[in-house]
Parts: structure tokens; C-alpha cells; sequence
């Protein structure tokens, strides 16, 4: 099977079929970054723009890295040096950039649907780094890819996503992709946190914490997103705490081996307790590692390579 | 004929030749950024500095390319992250850049005359990327690149520029530039944003837009530069549309295979209408794509490349 | 002898040996700078993250071009753009980064022991950039080097250091690394700007600037440290100046070739004159040339090099 596609916009539009192509692919960039010489020749030549509207470290980081790697030229635009301040349209700045013929452009914007409005109107590939509260691939991509090394498979995991799922497009993005495997996906929030008609979706519900981890393989803890308004659907952060904080008491009812996964960055005592954070089932780490080798095979599939 | 300055401080002091070497060396480098792989060895191993006391993506981001594409290693220096804001003399700061061995510092600075300054007591190649209402050498460069590379000459062509004339290194530049050539320029707008004894430079003068594009080949629409106060010489922005945005309708007026020019941001309904922004007539993104042969040109020359 | 250490934290821990083989590394890297191809493949495929959460040009320039003139990839991080602002921790933002694999991250931080800790969590190796008014390794480094290249030995030289030391990073470095010699170091500002016990570390106070510099090789002005507090220690800048600006006056009573070192930014008119700044014992610039020979050799040790 060869990627077809000229961009990574989400996880809905992809198949299991292209979805394990990138998976086995980031299979392969895996150890370039365990070497003594972390780099091949790959996209040498190439051009990838970071563009970048909302702050962000460790997914620009991981980008960077994963490019650099591959031997490729990186760009990094990001809000406050951009000009962005001077009134130009998104359109325009996308339509200029692409002028200067990059092969990659790896977009972070507070509007959902902004990548994909570049990804219309200009040739280069376009990445999707987080959309909004829509979506964010990569992220999606790597946690499957994290799920698959620790469980062998995808398929009959039981996973449970715990935190702001409404303004989570790592919720999003991970509900789309395990959907297209035979997986059984729990949402579990406080009402305020969950959108309407999520069981459309596939999933299921639960209110309770203890109620969504039991029999789970996988508990994905997500942040409290307060800088897309997350504390505002909740009366306090204590309160919130007491209910829906991961603390190892609660992995007893999971399964045995149960991993426990949180995109990051951690808030700390509000939505994991730091036994469960630094704890042996934890690997939070792991996906940060795992985010370089799959952004490494997102550029490479974008860019022309063969599965 | 060979390079000789060690700077590129502005087209004024440029001769014919010089500008033709600039333009024929840029020619040369067309090519790379329309290949596959986007990189040639030529400046492996120099330096290559920005530093910008001005907010700007598109110039930065062309140089940074430009230098990348030439194999030469960037290093990007914005006010907002520099010591400047620790009181240094913009003297102390290029003597200490320069103790560092940088082949070249591209420099973007609000103060007419700050390249000049770094030129006169630094032994790098200074190129200035804009210096106030001064000039933007490049900038005029790309379009003079533009202009040839769509009428195949700059001789004999009838060059209309518009708008906030008064503020516009980008004017400057281009005026002396195209001064060199046997080329009839007209300067377009209101009384307030038209520097004095302009004719003295050797242009016309109109104030009516429908006069100033009669009969042209090249219609250059500048960006009414609201950093630099362009708004306070006019009453309103509405008025100032209402007489100075290029409609499609002016361009009957025009010779019949007219290009339209603007260096970016556009402020769209403001100084250009969408019809022509993205009509058949501009070259807006042309020149984008043409500013990075033209920077790695400039690189190449004055790091020693021969023309 | 072979360099063992993971880190370089501070100078307190280094043997004489130690610097000594740091300084005769930078001797071989410094030919690399003065080069037509500045450029050595020795660093290769090794990632160098710069995680600078107080802003500097200086220190990350000459990191940066340090890594880039050994074939390192380099990655900034500035707090600006850091998902610090997030209220991640710096432990978690260490192991994040670590996880990504780097093979050196070298950090600012206003907090003292902030690259200790990291130093203690983490493989990667870690450089101390500055941490508060701790230490700042490599500037105590560069001055070493550039004392050696002046003077021919260490061993010997009289050394007055005057100026805020109590705020102090380079003060306290200088004086653990001079003292690992044969040096007669004498510590030179206003009571409140002395700490409490300096004699301790085997330095010699002199309250007046006079006393301080007679019979010095080397007078090391310190910079009003505006920024950590420095300007809450005196009276007002312009008492300060009056007593402790050096002046040529000074110098007379100094060694015969005594030689002139600051760290930069200059507050000119401060702490230094300019004809002091500008004159012919001023080392001012070599500091800053040697100080990317010494980040080369301190990036080759710690990634493995064998000195």
C-alpha cells in the first residue's frame, strides 16, 4: 500500500490501512533517534515550515526534531514574530509562504478548519499540529503508535479518555483513529465537559471515574485545558480534583497491565496525581519518544517516501 | 564584470551594472528552489546572521531560506528575545556579533542609517533588510527581477507606484533602481503622503490614481504602513480607499499586458481590491517566490561567489 | 587525561586539570571560526537544545554557533514561546525533552540548582548557561582562555573583579576557576555589593576602585546587574558610577600590559568608560570570539570527544 494522500489534516478521513502505514513506517524511524548519529539523509533538500499561532514547545520541538533528523531545512513561525500583527489574512500568509516553495507546511492554529483551508488552496503538504478544539493527528498517531508497542495489537483494547473531552482535539483526533480499529472507546467527564451526542461517535460514557478505568487496557488522561476556556465548564479546580484526578487507588479496577497515557503538558494534582504520573504503568514518556519517530514518518509519507 | 562592495546597503549607490550582475546572478539560482532537492553546496560552512529590530515574517523568513538553500547556517536574532533590552549600544551589539566570525548580518532596524553604521565599523557583509523610510534593497531588487522577468527589459517601461510614498523604503529603493534604467516612474497619492522635492529623484508626480496608471506597464501598490504612521497623513482609511485602491476598472487605462506589484502584507479593500490582487495582472506572489533567487544572489556575491 | 564528567554545572567542581584540558581543546577548535568553511562534521547527527528561560542574545548566539560550526542540530527554546507558560514544571519539561532524545541541553534560568536538578534526573548532558547568581561556567571559561592567551599562563596573575558581586554568576565562577591556580583574586564594590564571608573562597576586598587595580594583569568589570536586583544595592547609578566606573585614570597604577575583560552587554558610562571599553588593553572582543571556541570544546567533551 502507498499514502495517497498530499495532507494530514485528522484522523476521521484516514483508513486502518493508512493509519497502520504511518504506524509501521514511525516503526522504522524509530531507532535513527537511538543512534550515536541521529540523522539520515531522507529530506535532504526539502523545506518544512513550523507555523505556528498558538505557544507551543514540545509538539514544535518534536516537529523540529523529527525534520532536522530527516536532514531537512526547518522555518519556525510563530505568533509574536509573525506578520500576522500587520492584518494579513491567513490565506495570504499561506499563498506567500508556499511562493518560497516549501515541501511542508506544519500548521498550529486557534481556529478549526484552518489547515484545511490552506490544505485547499495550496500545493504543499500541509500538517495538521492541532486545529482549535477539532483536531491534532499527530498526537492521535502517536498515542496508537505508544497503545500498539506496549499491547502488541490495537484491536479489543478497552480505553478509557478522562478529562475536558469537549475541548480536546486529542480526544477528537484518538476517538476518530481507535474507532477505526476494534476497540471500545469510554468518555468520562463531568457533564459540562462532555458535547452532545457523543455516542455518535462510538463510544461510550461514563460519569464516574472509577465506573470508565474498570477492565480498561488504556486510560487516557487528558488536560485541563484552561487556555481553551476548560475551567470555565467546571465549578472549581478542587472540585474537579477530587472527582476526576487519577490516583493509583484507582488503577486496581483497570486491567492488569494497564498503561496510563496524558498528552501533556501535566497539570499536576488535578488531573493525575504524581504517583500515577511517575508510577510504573505510566507512559507519558513513551509518547513523547514515540512523537518524533511517527512526525518523522509524516514527513516522509507527505513528502513522496514509500511506505 | 565581478562584485566588489563588501555591503548591500541600498540600490542608490548601485550601478546599472551592478544591478544587472545582481539580477543575472539571481537568474542562476532560480532553478534550485524548483528542483527536488532544494539545496546547493556554495555557502557550506559561512555564517549567515538576521537580526531584526522590526517584526517581520516574509523578509526573515526569504533571507532564512535563501541562506539554507545555499547550505550556509543561520542564526535569527529578534528584538523581542535580544539583549537590546538589556540597553546595549546597537554598536556593542554588531561588534559582538562580529566577534563571533559571522560571514554575513542581514539587518532590519527601525533607524535610517543602522545598516550604514554596522557597514562602516564591521568587517562582515552588512545587508540591510529595510532601515525605517530609508531603503529595502532587496525588496527593490526582487521587483526589478520581476519586472524583467515578465517584459523581458527594464528599459523603455512606464512604472507607476502607489500609495504611502512618504513612509516606503520599498518606493525609495525602487526609485533608485529604476532611475538607473531608461524607465519613466510616476509617484501616485494624496498631497500629505508625497515627500517634498520628489521630482528632484526624477520621477512624475499624479494624484489621481486614474492618471497615474494610464499607459503603464507596471503598477506598484505599496502597503499603507500603519507601523510607521501612515495613517496619521490621511483622514481616513475609507477615503484613502475610496481614491487610492486599485479596482479593476483603473486598469483599462493601463497598457494591455500591465502587471500589478505589492510587497506584501496586502492590506486588502485598503490600498488593492481582491479582483486584482488575485487577478490575471499580479505578480504579487511571483515576487515572493522571485525575493529568495534574489537574496541567495546577494548572499552568494557578497560572501564572495563571482557573478 | 580523558573528560569525565556528564555535565558542566559550575566551576567550582573542576579540577585545575579539568580546565586546563578544556582550554587546550578550545586552543584546537579555535582555527575552526577563522576559517573560509567554519565548519567541522564532528558533532554530526547529535541534537543540542538551547532552553534559555531568561532572554540573552549573547549566550545563545555563540552556543548556537558553537554546535552549528561542529554539525550539531540545534533546537531554541526561549520562555516566550515555552509551554512553561502552560505550568508545566521544569522536571517534567527536562524529562520531555529527554525523552526526545538530545544529546545536550544547555539551560539558563533565573533559579540557582536549576541545571543541577536537571543534571541529576537526566542522561542527557547538561550545561549550566547561567543560573541566577550562581554560576555561568563557559564565561568563567572564556575568561580563563582569553587571560592564558594574553598573559601565556594563569598561574601568577593578579585578577581585581569589581563591580556587583554579590548578583554575580561570572564573578563566582571566575573566582572558583582562578583559584584552582596560583591567582591573586581581589573582589572590589561597595559593601552592599559584596556578599557576606567572600574571603572564604581566598579573594582579597578592596573598597576603593584605586586600591583595587594597583599592580593588576587583569581587571574584570562586572555589569550593573539591572535585571537580578543590582540597581536596589546603590544609592543611584550615578553615585556608583562616580566610584567604581574605570576610567584610564585607573589604569595607571595597573600592571604595565594589564588587560581589560567585562562580560557584556556594556552599560557604558556605568561600570566602564568608553575610552576604557575602547582602548588598547580592552579584551573585550576576544572574550567573546574565544567564548564559541570554548562552547566547542565543551559541547565535544561532553558529547564523548577525547580531548
Amino acid at each position: 500500500m502507498n499514502w495517497v494522500r498530499k495532507d494530514l489534516l485528522g484522523t476521521r478521513e484516514l483508513s486502518r490501512e493508512e493509519i497502520l502505514l504511518l504506524l509501521d513506517t514511525a516503526d522504522s524511524f524509530r531507532d535513527v533517534s537511538r543512534r550515536d548519529i541521529k540523522k539520515v539523509p531522507t529530506l535532504r533538500g526539502k523545506t518544512v515550515i513550523t507555523l505556528f499561532y498558538e505557544p507551543s514547545t514540545r509538539t514544535r520541538v518534536s516537529f523540529e526534531i523529527a525534520a532536522k533528523r530527516l536532514s531537512a531545512d526547518t522555518i519556525n513561525i510563530s505568533t509574536g514574530s509573525s506578520s500576522v500583527a500587520k492584518g494579513e489574512t491567513l490565506k495570504d500568509t499561506g499563498r506567500n509562504l508556499e511562493s518560497m516553495r516549501p515541501d511542508v507546511i506544519v500548521i498550529r492554529h486557534s481556529m478549526p478548519g484552518a489547515p484545511h483551508m490552506l490544505a485547499h488552496i495550496l500545493d504543499s503538504a500541509i500538517i495538521n499540529a492541532g486545529d482549535g478544539s477539532h483536531e491534532h493527528p499527530t498526537q492521535a498517531l502517536l498515542d496508537l503508535f505508544t497503545m500498539r508497542e506496549k499491547k502488541e495489537t490495537l484491536d479489543g483494547l478497552k480505553v478509557a479518555i478522562v478529562g475536558d473531552i469537549v475541548h480536546s482535539r486529542v480526544a477528537r483526533s484518538n476517538i476518530f483513529a481507535l474507532k477505526k480499529f476494534d476497540t471500545e472507546v469510554t468518555c468520562c467527564a463531568p457533564p459540562t465537559m462532555l458535547p452532545p451526542r457523543l455516542e455518535e461517535l462510538g463510544v461510550k460514557v461514563a460519569h464516574r471515574l472509577e465506573e470508565a478505568v474498570a477492565g480498561k487496557d488504556v486510560i487516557m488522561m487528558l488536560r485541563i485545558q484552561k487556555e481553551r476556556g476548560g475551567t470555565a465548564s467546571i465549578p472549581s479546580i478542587r472540585e474537579y480534583s477530587s472527582l476526576y484526578c487519577l490516583q493509583e487507588a484507582h488503577l486496581k479496577e483497570a486491567r492488569k497491565n494497564v498503561i496510563i497515557m496524558h498528552p501533556g503538558p501535566l497539570n499536576r494534582g488535578t488531573e493525575i496525581s504524581d504517583e500515577v504520573a511517575d508510577g510504573p504503568y505510566s507512559v507519558i514518556l513513551n509518547q513523547v519518544e514515540n512523537g518524533v519517530a511517527v512526525r518523522m514518518a509524516v514527513l516522509y509519507l507527505l513528502t513522496g517516501g514509500e511506505g
